[in-house]
């Protein structure tokens, strides 16, 4: 079985949709030319590889139309910054499959968002290898596919009208953006010396270690109880300190605003917010 | 195209899936000779129609492998027993797919439920005929493909341990029953004269007229804003006064209660608890 780095998928020229490997050094970016296929399955026993050009980015998830699961209050600094007590479980919510969003890419804010205070949140991303139910925390690791990074993008007015069920402000069409890649998970330490980054238009607005209330073999054993959790199920493990809501002044995103979150060696999520008309 | 007053969907012998049309004063049940069709299209275009026998009643839905939609504190006498605010906006939340399950059944409660307060909640349930976004109150009700009953069954402890966030306590598996049956939306007044009833192993313990803070319109309508609803969702419209939680003392579901939720003319809803072992 061939050993990968990292995988992109993306739309070729023509529209059909691929996976490629790339080394850690090659940023994601269209205009590269690569080895396509049409599974992770096939790239991995390397069979069936055509060549051809990266036209467009796409979100590094081997199954789409799923949902979403998002973790809340999972720094101590956020948890802190909000005056929240840190729960005895993780908060935990789904966003619809219509809420996924290619890296690199415009998101349309509904006018329904646009009016409540939309704002962003930096999340390092878990995507699942396989289905799981009532797996232990040692069994976690081996049902990872890779870490990719999430935009947890949230209305926030919402989140406290809606009686504090957090769902309705996050849920919008195209409000998880996820990529730019998928990061092998031998690359990546979630419980230990990785970090995070959100800039707004270049100003850097979250700058944090990992910071983990509850760590990743924990959190997605939690999950797992009782519930049958899908391959390919991206989960956002949470955001740190510094979103536009807990700013002074507080700043929303506007019309134009461009947010891009770093996590090496995953790369950069840039979306361009686009207020719909 | 054929009206229809009432809809089943189930297994025949053999495993095969079937819609069939029922006269409201025929209860669903099983070994009914019935007109089977593979969808509702069919049905009401009256075309492929084939004699077999009802062997298990199945969620009366058209698309499964998608979520399900709950509202929270829609009863002002349901806020009154929590002593909670209402809320501004509609409380929502998704169960996962894999929280469907049957009308007439066992449902298992897994070890992570049992410890945490498993408990009923009856409510009146919308399946969605088409996909809707961005729709207005007026244009909700020919979106509404029929009305049926659901239990959003919880495991009450996790609503506050997960900081507040009602997924995880609500989303195992087969913690959401949708049954009996399907009814035409010119049976069902949500916003006037009808009533919801659950029974615990016989005894009376929710008996309440529909009273929803959040009309059947003005609801659906808000889901839709800037999100993509798809067809087939089932929107649970929240439960009155009268859980398990609530009542004095304090009554969990125990393995081998027997929970009935009646609206008519949908009929009744039948579940039966099981604890895993």
């Amino acid at each position: 079985m061939a050993t990968w780095d990292s995988l992109i998928r993306f739309q070729a020229p023509g529209g059909k949709e691929y996976w490629a490997s790339l080394p850690l050094e090659t940023a994601p970016a269209t205009g590269l030319s690569v080895q396509g296929y049409s599974t992770i399955e096939g790239l991995e026993a390397g069979t069936g590889g055509v060549d051809v050009t990266v036209e467009k980015l796409l979100a590094p998830v081997p199954v789409t139309g799923i949902p979403i699961i998002c973790v809340g209050l999972n720094y101590r600094n956020h948890a802190n910054e909000a005056s929240l007590p840190i729960p005895a479980t993780p908060p935990m919510w789904y966003k619809p499959a219509t809420s996924l969003a290619e890296p690199d890419s415009d998101v349309e804010f509904p006018l329904q968002a646009q009016k409540a205070f939309p704002d962003f949140e930096g999340e390092l991303t878990i995507v699942l290898r396989n289905t799981i139910k009532n797996i232990t925390p040692a069994q976690v690791s081996e049902n990872i596919l890779g870490y990719t990074i999430g935009n947890d993008l949230t209305a926030r007015h919402y989140q406290r009208s809606c009686g504090g069920q957090y769902t309705y402000a996050k849920g919008f069409d195209r409000f998880a953006p996820l990529g730019p890649r998928l990061v092998h998970p031998r690359h990546i330490s979630p419980d230990a010396k990785g970090k995070i980054t959100t800039r707004v238009n270049g100003r850097t607005v979250q700058d944090s270690p990992f910071d983990f209330i509850f760590a990743v073999d924990e959190l997605v054993s939690f999950l797992s109880q009782g519930t049958t959790v899908p391959r390919g199920t991206a989960i956002l493990t949470g955001t740190p300190a510094g979103v536009g809501w807990f700013q002074t002044p507080k700043t929303e995103l506007r019309d134009g605003d461009v947010v891009e979150i770093e996590v090496q060696p995953i790369g950069v999520l840039r979306t361009r917010v686009v207020y719909e008309k």
